[in-house]
């Protein structure tokens, strides 16, 4: 079988791996659909990021669905042909994280497709892929492609989920890559009553408008567009930064209301932030970093049609031209989320 | 009557002004206590603290008791003579904030001894000093000086709601003036299973062991100690920031447990931090800001035994020798709560 | 001008008044339009429910729109002719639940249409009417009747703060009249994945479906429809009880999962519960009763158009048909929400 | 080796077993010392209750404490002879509330000592116990006595994780047994202001009184002693029911606040609760079963002086009197917490 493997910046190969078997209370998946990660990109670009970095080949990939093709020992309840959306998500189980439902932070973590243990973690982007059942969630009624989904979109259900409830709220959403446009999505469909987008690129801003955004502004060409927004201490009361940019954070600060709630999911190193002024207007500034439980309600909302991801989705090429794909994929002035296809 | 009066820098008087009557809804207390605040030192020392600046002589002082002298019209329930613990806090009622039970955001807020708006909020470090009756709470049972800490305590209560509960937590305090103090002590008096306590002072980590802290380091001479507290992700569920220092607050992220809550009490300007790892671990970085509706209840921690305060205050002085207690208050190495006696 | 005054059971009359004049802080409104409530009803049907009985002629409703006719002294920002959704509470605002955001357990609460204390507080089914102008939201760009349902909603919006997050919940409605549709309404709009309503008469169970219930019960002809989601201890996060009724109550306790969430909205007295049974699933039965803050945002929703309440408005009627459209009102198998138009 | 086994109402014996032998992950536990519980003394007295029914005879048992005597493989970190705190909370580990960190609503849980499935569950009463090394929770510096009492703390502990910060709130406990008085000292522990208690034994009060309730009622000689409590809408913030008796419940209603908690833990079949009553102040009806992450935590306050249990232990017997032992553990005038000794 084909994978995709990362070997050094900019030198990604397509290569010939043994398929594999599944064990007990495993199955073989073959892969249809793979989307193409900010991560991934960074292994791609720059071998790594911060000191995260490349140290041996590695398969890319944790955004990824397919259907049985293969059943383990113990895996009753699945059957070969159904489409399953696979969570990269591999906790221990077993230490004290795991037992206290803090599954993102176990100490044993063999998340797809990272470099950060050594050895690294193999990825998914590949033909076949051995999975645990309980990794795998039935996808029926919906695509590949919105099953492919599932990850990113937990990720933000997982964020939600740190900002308390959105309902009735005035959202606002800095940085509209493809994980700043799932904010907007799961802002509308969790009740926000009024959702702002902000970002440097008008292409993502249009997208964001178009899923529902009620405004959008580009801090590039209008950096003060929040200034109103600061009257009266402030206006929204939550804000889900997902740029990773410092000047997108401390340019959002005047505009949260007191006791506001900043839920950072973008990743950018250290920060200067005028933390005496967050002090004083009682602003609470929580990471939220991937996800557990969230995957299954990730695959019901695209199922049950509360959330519709098909518009993030733009651009779909065959894995083997992964290299292409991966540059249409840096590009954020034409693509959201870039999808490769493994089969069909 | 006297006053204690910052006109400048280092130029604190004495002077006299005329006694005030108590209008509708009003009382005249007749001061007893006033604690020297960390802002009282400021305008005392530096004639203010960042963009805050004294513009125009203002009386110092909001940490304060007395006996009521008077009684204006529609002030039943009080009586003559009674000793009353008078909160500081005088926010407006009706802006959106104080209709929304957040009285400490209030956006016509008038708190005592504060150099903020123009013309600036006068003190009540004074003979006799003209209070709503809302603002004063009956402190039957307690010395004026306990009465007197009823705001310093107030605003720890605040920090304390703001952590959510502490109890069975392992609590960690950086910085061991007043508040951090405090801090110790409502750990303690809230469930804290165990509270650990860092300043660069012995004198002050001395005081913290002695109220109630498990363990104390001072980073000044072991700036590693919390080190071992890093392991297996971290140690700590909850951390009093009471220092305001940047190097306090990310020497104690790693010691901080995936998930644990910061609460910044400390007022210490722009600050450097590791943005990327506190995501990592969705640390929560959380404000907190004076304090309303926990005046009352700090009063009645103290009446009930349950918060003893009383080793806080390590020197009492005159209101006549007030530039030798602001000179006292000044040295960490020496003294926590300073008060001054105007009457007895 | 006429008003709809209530006498006794069964005796309703339309009758004159003098117009009263707005004095400071106050607005005239020409009524609109007017919601016939369940406690209109009651009062209507009955002459009241348990303790609460008519004692003198009292003016029913507290539902209502209408337009800005003449202003007071001191009530800027509104102009004459604005649409205005006018909130029926009225908490003193100095009480201490009304200072801890608890306005809905004002001492002295002043609901119109309420014969709790005595004198009764006269209802806002009346041509004109002298309200606050903080209880008036300005409802732009909805209609009178939309505007009407601003206080049923608002009912909702707290029973969903109270529930907690709704997002990604599986969420059951028992009791299909005006509240548990509006529940079904909100609980789409805030995110539930799953919406399972029950009742006993097929015309409103309809009305759920059309307007977003996943699933419909009507447990008069099917008892036992719940049955199966009492399987691996229970299906459903929360439940929304909006019958009153006991065992529609008990009948669906079997169907919550551990650690679920029931707000209890009808009114029904005293109830016999599976209280042990209740305590070993950790289930929360916790109250919900009117609003205050909630009123502002019902009308936003309407205004954004994430809620559309108009399927609710079943039939509208000239006020000089009063009672015929509370006998309309009083059979719920042909009637949801009866408005009473007082002008156009 | 000796068990103490109930094999119907009133028939209680002492009877010989084999010794058991440790396997992988499990060690073995020279018991010193049981708890007689409200079921256990159910099961004697009258062969169980509600429809839990003894079925076979099964030995009693779940609040046990003891001494490693010898450890199966792989349970590093133990060592013979250390004194361990044997949790009876076993569950399965892998179903959906084991992942959810539900573990106490656990679909296959096996609690020790239980009649509750079939075949029972055999309890800890014996002199030899194999337990799974994950159960027992290292008790270095506390006696046995304060060991084999980590399991009812525990059940206290979980209760207040229910009712939310108990931290400045006026709490009520109805009911002082066992239970009730732990959530007097839990109470105390977690910073309520103030405790009232009630119950209808004097005994059961004192004891109240002795460790930490400010104020304690008989209600069986002073049935109205609530009533001035209920002034204001209520005084009480948070109700512990550890009674079960609908009375008690019923009673202490009008005495709680608007927004009130209540946190039913005793067991009690079903009650006629003032529904609408409940439902006009907001009060929230919460149960609490058992516990699971909570034991270590009891056994970390003990440790540290925090909670105090050892005025709850009345009296002690050599399990080979459990016949006597139990008749006393049945009076509530003269005893508490009676406790077996297995050996010393």
């Amino acid at each position: 079988m084909k994978t995709i493997t990362a070997h050094a910046a900019k030198d990604l190969r397509i290569e010939d791996h043994d398929r594999p078997s599944p064990g007990k209370g495993e199955v073989l998946v073959r892969m249809e659909r793979g989307g193409i990660c900010g991560s991934d990109l960074h292994y791609y670009s720059h071998g790594g990021f911060g000191t995260v970095r490349l140290k041996e080949p590695m398969i890319l990939g944790h955004e990824v669905a397919g259907r049985i093709e293969a059943l383990g020992e113990g895996t009753e309840g699945l059957t070969v042909g159904q489409r399953v959306a696979v969570s990269p998500s591999r906790p221990c189980g077993t230490c004290e994280y795991c037992q206290n439902s803090q599954q993102n932070h176990c100490m044993n973590m063999r998340f797809y497709g990272s470099a950060m243990p050594f050895p690294h973690i193999q990825g998914a982007f590949r033909e076949y892929l051995v999975a645990g059942a309980s990794q795998c969630v039935l996808a029926d009624g919906i695509t590949a492609g919105e099953a492919a989904m599932a990850e990113p979109l937990s990720v933000v259900l997982h964020a939600a989920n740190q900002a308390g409830s959105l309902a009735g709220k005035r959202v606002l959403v800095t940085g509209c890559g493809p994980i700043g446009l799932l904010a907007v999505l799961v802002a509308r469909a969790y009740g926000a009553m009024e959702i702002a987008a902000t970002d440097v690129t008008d292409f993502t801003l249009q997208k964001a408008h178009d899923i529902g955004a009620d405004t959008t502004f580009n801090v590039a060409t209008s950096p003060d567009a929040l200034v109103p927004y600061a009257e009266n201490k402030g206006s929204f009361d939550v804000l889900f930064e997902c740029s990773g940019v410092e000047v997108a954070l401390t340019g959002a600060i005047p505009a949260i209301r007191p006791g506001g709630m900043i839920v950072q999911l973008g990743l950018g190193g250290d920060m200067t932030l005028p933390v005496q002024a967050m002090t004083a207007k009682e602003l609470s500034l929580r990471g939220s970093f991937r996800f557990h439980h969230e995957f299954a309600k990730a695959v019901q909302f695209m199922q049950s049609k509360r959330i519709d991801v098909m518009p993030l989705i733009t651009q779909t090429f065959p894995f083997t031209e992964a290299v292409h794909a991966f540059e249409v994929a840096s590009d954020r002035t034409t693509s959201v989320k870039v999808h490769l296809e493994f089969s069909d």
